[in-house]
């Protein structure tokens, strides 16, 4: 069992619909906004070594990029923490704080609990104008495929390349490009946080089209061998870069870092190199 | 060390506003939207007993809970589920799903992620006019001190009395009950999640005031010695009943079932029958 299937029963409850974006949507007078939580905790999402600073502003990260995914500007973040030591909290809610005020969010409540290992929850909420908001939806045949920065960097460290540790540590949302990209139209988006392969089959489910890749045009983490580094790219988690199509006549566009990776195609499948690529990636699992 | 005393270390991060209420307040037009969160885990939170249903629909109501205290509506639930058995999750979230489309609420989110126990995190949304937004502040002296329903059945069923199981397994939250308070202008609110006490003395931290109650005309559960039921209502926790101050000449106020307890005195102290209560009652510890 994977939380890709899970989800189908949550789906078989709630509604298939509130289940497809890295968000859920609220009208909010003539704007809109964007919801999302993510839960981590220390033996899947904390490797050793990180601080309790670090271990904030991660927790902080993910639910920024969530948000940045859907074109929006974060505004407000709450936080449920489960703590074995409750010596961590204040380092912990540090970093959260640091990397919130970062990206221009406050923190406005949250909970503390006692649990068997350290766990966070956090709960974020980002404001965007209707006509910007982006969906995982809205790729059409013919649409670039691109991606923000470098992808793979938070794999490679935990395969060993100390000098990518940051990137998994203190992953840096793409809050500012979200927003760009949102006003300048791309056509659908989400973050790549489990890595490209699962996230193009990601926009597969929300889409009526497929996607074909070149593995030559990856954006690829620097000092590791090309076809691992590939690989780490692919299937590599950790990374919170955001994957986008855009119609060709909007390319390239200005004050964003990215990369054509590929286009959008009727096929319904996900292709690199010509091949179907393999559906494999960060997932959690129970036997 | 204790979960009140933790929260000083947030208060010195985030800001002491931000941790004094039941949900964090926010800006929604002509309307406030109010927003909180709670994490639950099998250790603690769900005693043997309790089915898959009840744990949703327990995980669903101390979040509407917290929105009925300020006088607002739920909306919107989010769920993050942490589960080490992925059996479990298709009866929480039929649970969760129904105790929200009871009380008015959709859910429109969350996130799965695989743990070491049953641990669920909801967060809820709920709007209210702003005139009726109640806070815990806003206690005057000469007010009554009153609380809806009945205290201390949850607790009672964990030290035997079969008959109150469904007062702990399946919460009522107050929903109605807080908006009827929330327009009659009730001076100060918030749930009783961890039991009488501990109420008045967190509301006792958001004003400028104390409180004065008379264990005679607490609302007791039946079919339990007075002087226990009194120990139960004070200092148990797992109910989740209304308790709010009001001028005396709003009082009674039709359509809520609430019992006056005691009265708001400018003496920032809290008493019972003129003694000072003792500052206990559910709290999460660390050693």
């Amino acid at each position: 069992m994977d939380d890709r299937t899970l989800l189908k029963t949550v789906m078989g409850i709630i509604g298939r619909d509130r289940c497809l974006d890295d968000c859920a949507i609220i009208p909010f007078g003539d704007q809109v906004m964007v919801v999302t939580t993510d839960m981590l905790h220390a033996t899947t999402d904390f490797p050793g070594g990180m601080t309790d600073w670090q271990i904030g502003w991660m927790s902080a990260a993910v639910t920024l990029s969530d948000i940045a995914s859907m074109g929006a500007a974060p505004r407000f973040v709450l936080f449920a923490v489960g703590l074995d030591r409750w010596e961590q909290l204040a380092g912990v809610m540090q970093g959260a704080y640091d990397c919130c005020t970062r990206y221009g969010a406050a923190i406005i409540g949250g909970d503390i609990d006692r649990h068997c290992e350290l766990t966070i929850v956090s709960m974020g909420m980002g404001i965007v104008e209707a006509q910007y908001l982006v969906k995982r939806s809205g790729a059409r045949a013919g649409d670039l495929v691109c991606v923000t920065g470098t992808c793979g960097q938070a794999q490679a460290f935990l395969e060993g390349y100390a000098r990518h540790k940051l990137a998994l540590f203190e992953p840096q949302p793409r809050v500012a490009e979200g927003q760009v990209l949102g006003r300048m139209g791309v056509s659908a988006m989400m973050d790549v946080s489990d890595g490209i392969a699962l996230s193009l089959y990601d926009l597969c489910e929300a889409n009526d089209c497929g996607f074909s890749i070149e593995s030559r045009k990856l954006p690829l983490p620097a000092g590791i061998p090309e076809v691992q580094a590939q690989e780490l790219a692919l299937h590599g988690g950790g990374d919170y870069e955001l994957i986008f199509t855009c119609s060709r006549d909007r390319h390239p566009i200005a004050g964003v870092q990215y990369t054509v990776i590929g286009e959008v195609i009727a096929d319904r499948r996900v292709f690199v190199d010509g091949h179907v690529l393999e559906k494999r990636g960060y997932q959690h699992t129970w036997v």
